[in-house]
């Protein structure tokens, strides 16, 4: 079967617009080093919430987005807890 | 922190209607027997799409769910390889 076409988003939203300020900010570094990438993503910031907009070739290549960008979110929000 | 809510929604589109509908009954049977949830999840189908629309309390919770639905397609769609 040809790859399924895979789109989509997700929606973070944090307590204040500081903290998304934070945590997008820290994640956009690993975004923008990723070298190769099976998957297209815009990822941005709108006040409080961090927006992952995605369109991918199928969805293991998605699944293995997801799972860097919402790894790295959850690393960036544990760092507050410092 | 205190977890933020995460929203957002999966489209998967199939070559054809008939495709869409086998793989949609083979992950459906999952979807009803997953005992617990930190997700809430509306899976469906849209004619040669599949949808999963979600809310989660957290994203951790949330790379768990996506996780589960992406491969439990995945292993649909292989099926049809055989």
């Amino acid at each position: 079967m040809e790859k399924p076409p895979v789109e989509g988003y997700i929606r973070i939203e944090f307590p204040s617009e500081e903290v998304a300020r934070v945590v997008y900010e820290s994640v956009r570094l690993e975004h923008e080093t990723v070298p190769y990438r099976r998957s297209e993503i815009d990822f941005r910031r709108e006040g409080k919430a961090i927006i992952l907009e995605f369109k991918a070739t199928d969805n293991s290549a998605l699944r293995g987005t997801l799972n860097s960008y919402l790894r790295w979110i959850k690393v960036a929000m544990d760092s507050f807890e410092v």
